[in-house]
């Protein structure tokens, strides 16, 4: 994430004396019940639903989601940008593009070809 | 999140021709699912678990939670930064500092404050 | 539920001494673990995919589910079959059938017609 | 489930015609929400938290997951006593008491002993 998206995450928590409560546990949680109401935008709907039509809920709810994910990485010590990138290093390995292309099984599946 | 974080997500997909799969109904099921995966490294654990006895299982989740937001991104023309941003101005006005500070209500039972 | 099973899976936990673990919180959390594992089963999935070809998931997140809906009811001293009654009867006003019928929109959405 | 609860929550769905809103994979993704629900009365609570603060909250959100578990296992063509005892029999083999007795291990931690 950009530093002055972190900065300004980190201030509205500091602003409101609000660290004391992010633990990892309650952050964990948070990041579960802000991607139900993500998914909610999408309950009975069809899979070819497109964005457009529910743009604004997406964007509040994926929002929500992130930042949860920047609180979490600040009580980690963790920097998202780089965790992605080496997650997406191991994932190379677990789903070689040999194996992989056009397949949507996941690599434990993938694993006997 | 980076310009390099993004771009090596998608070419991951890419080169696998992943995109076909990517609906925004999935994808969101897919923040879920890796959502209740970060969970669960705290499932039974005190709430004054640190993250450094689970280091290695928040990084990896963690990374996979946001790697299926950037894709959610992706597929809605969405910059994750600019919506974050934005959310954080929205709840400077739910959440104002004289009623939110040192506070853990969320905005609705502020309101009466 | 029925009494043979709610004290099938009581004495399962009590022969392995679990109840201790089992607070409120993490029981909550342990339900929504177990229903991820069951949205799991679809992750991908067409709409139309029918229960058959996934039984055999479907039959064991399922029963994991209610399992711990039943450690909760016991933990909180409630009766399942009692506050499902209950919720129903709630229901029946919030989506009047004149207003419900054929529509998926949440009540709150049906308050306007 | 006791008949007269299964009864009562399919004659709520079929007198406004919803079953042809409740595919598998949606039911699947409903419960997740209403777990999420049933969460969230959790979210930066204490371990110690008791169920009589909560009680109200509790009872209607346990109420609803277990409602999409009826409806699920109906369109499933599954008996929920049945699926839920079965499971507990093959947990018998997974977590033998003289391994799991006092332990909160998953099973696969618990092999080794």
């Amino acid at each position: 994430m950009n530093k002055e998206t972190i900065d300004k995450v980190l201030k509205f928590r500091d602003d409101r004396n609000w660290k004391q409560f992010h633990n990892p546990k309650d952050l964990a949680i948070s990041i579960s019940l802000e991607a139900a109401e993500l998914l909610e935008v999408f309950q009975w709907s069809a899979e070819d639903v497109n964005c457009d039509d529910k743009k604004d809920k997406i964007v509040e709810e994926l929002a929500d989601v992130v930042n949860y994910c920047i609180l979490m990485a600040d009580a980690c010590g963790l920097d998202l940008d780089d965790i992605v990138s080496k997650k997406i290093d191991m994932n190379n390995e677990k789903y070689p593009v040999e194996k992989a292309y056009g397949c949507k099984e996941k690599y434990t599946e993938l694993k006997g070809r």
